[in-house]
């Protein structure tokens, strides 16, 4: 049941779900890291069996999911729903298999880590179910930027306000604004009330109009009037931070944005702070870009990070009223460092395990 | 100096800036409100002199400002430019007019008062220099709700993050938008670093592309990072609510919609709340309309709230880590409550003082 690493041998990977939107990505990604892997095995439904996706320039054929196809394999990415994730995760690590879990359905289990490699990559090494959780992509665009600020200054409150791009959606998102945003092209709507409303009439997975508007909703409904989102992005953050009594509270919005999420942060420290302190240590955080200097129009905006992998931070202001305060604008790519590249890089995380405490018979 | 009324005589009123973005919403609401003016004199630059106006269904020629133009007036509205309000407003004043300006000249005037009716109408009768000032859209779009809380619950720190309409950059915000989204309609574009950057060439008013993007930037640089627009919130709501020590911390985004500002709030106050509460202060407050059951898919949108008068408000929950705070969603039209239609019901609360204190020899 445990890894069967012979020697120096490049360990195998899965990646179930290749065919999915954050599968494309992930595919992606893999053509362009360092290659840690032997065998990458592409799997997917029964109904994509056989297709062939290229990945580290050759084309690879999509096997269907079953217990057979995690024979060998020494870590499994799954980029596929909760209730898919929730069946299959626990038949592949029962395989042997390290699996690295893209969905909700682990997040919060006492047993399963949930690891964002530049803050608790020694999270990764525990994981009695054999299950690693890869975090919402909500949390996940700014967690690396406030792990940083609270590895030095010790974090004690956050109060976030998101504006969330529609591909957190899946594609159906994308292709619901980019629809919208046709209708409503070269008219003069936006001006009474219900017109955008009327005008788009198909919302797809949104329930108002995304064109011309932003929505304060994401995910289902839960206790108090929360939104799912928002609850994700308190206990998450509280998780990987390893604070579980950290003050929380997060409003989640959609906005117009195709991908990249941006969120403001209001984040109290244990100590006074100052915006040059902030600066240094962001400046020096891995994953991090610092890019805060508006007297040269220099804020990081979803069209110009969109595609890239770290998180930008800009706007970092200290609170006038409450020294130990900061104000941070923050975006991340909700499909790269929001999902792809995180589970890449704890899928590499144990790889990187797994070559030292495999034989070493090469 | 003081206004000439005889006895039930309507008061006269003279609409300075009236062809602009914000006068031409004052005439609408001058046609549709309970009608307290006798005459209305449309007041604007000399290039818009002769021009022919409809005001409560009637054609109204444009004249010229000049010193003239204030004889005989009991009420002068301002909507034009800081400068201009700056050189203009004294004069009008020392003709003996009621000054209401909505420009950001005199709000941080000790000697004016900075009014919203439903939350400090008193204020409007104590005004050494004539002038009473319109908040800035921004406070606008919120501050009667939370006025309205603050009544009962004593407020002590807000945390806000806008959601700005780019209407609040005037017409020509409008446009750069409409232009934009037109030049992204029907495109994969929002996918790549800078591509939609590429795609939209003018920026107009705005430092960033506005078409599939939020930008974290209204108005100027101010010390230590903020915007002005930040530092309006903080002020102004300081002065509204006549808490001058209020903890307030404000980011400011601009987001592509056409006309509404959204705003979350975390609201601090000095006792425990709770969400029944709050939504029964709401629900009696005159100006809020709370609309607030995510199970129904009900929560303001700007798409829906556009083109109405009062603040809207939803998604209200009690912070799960404070039980003094609150977290709230607020929209509010930009150009309605944030600007014409403020400053029009501030000029009636002057027309219904001048009339109860104007010799009643009718």
């Amino acid at each position: 049941m445990t890894p069967q690493l012979s020697g120096r041998r490049k360990p195998t990977l899965a990646v179930v779900g290749a065919t999915g939107a954050v599968g494309t990505v992930v595919l992606e990604l893999l053509s362009t890291r360092e290659d840690v892997w032997g065998e990458i095995r592409l799997v997917a439904s029964p109904r994509s069996a056989g297709r062939k996706l290229m990945v580290r320039g050759e084309e690879v054929e999509v096997v269907a999911l079953s217990e057979e196809c995690f024979d060998g394999v020494d870590v499994a990415m799954f980029d596929v729903p909760d209730e898919l994730s929730a069946q299959w995760a626990p038949i592949a690590a029962s395989k042997g298999a390290v699996v690295v879990d893209n969905s909700g359905a682990f997040r919060m289990d006492g047993d399963v880590p949930l690891v964002v490699p530049e803050v608790n990559a020694h999270s990764a090494r525990v994981r009695p179910r054999g299950i690693i959780s890869n975090p919402n992509c909500t949390t996940l665009s700014m967690i690396v930027a406030l792990g940083a600020l609270h590895a030095e200054l010790g974090l004690t409150e956050l109060i976030v306000s998101s504006y969330q791009a529609v591909s957190g959606a899946g594609q159906v998102g994308i292709e619901t604004l980019r629809d919208q945003i046709t209708k409503v092209a070269g008219s003069n709507l936006g001006t009474q009330p219900g017109d955008v409303r009327r005008a788009v009439g198909d919302f797809g997975p949104f329930p108002a109009p995304m064109a011309l508007n932003v929505v304060p909703w994401a995910g289902s409904l839960q206790d108090d009037g929360w939104s799912s989102e928002e609850l994700k992005v308190r206990n998450e953050s509280r998780k990987i931070l390893g604070l579980p009594d950290l003050r929380v509270s997060a409003t989640c919005v959609r906005v117009p944005v195709i991908t990249t999420h941006s969120l403001t942060v209001h984040a109290r420290f244990e100590r006074e702070v100052t915006v040059d302190r902030a600066h240094e240590i962001l400046r020096g955080a891995p994953g991090v870009v610092l890019y805060d200097n508006p007297a040269e129009g220099e804020f990081p905006t979803p069209a110009d990070v969109v595609g890239t992998d770290p998180t930008w931070v800009g706007r970092v202001r200290r609170s006038l009223d409450d020294p130990t305060a900061l104000e941070l604008f923050v975006c991340g790519d909700n499909l790269r460092k929001g999902a792809a590249l995180n589970t890449a890089q704890i899928a590499e995380v144990v790889a990187a395990e797994l070559g030292q405490s495999g034989p070493s018979s090469g």
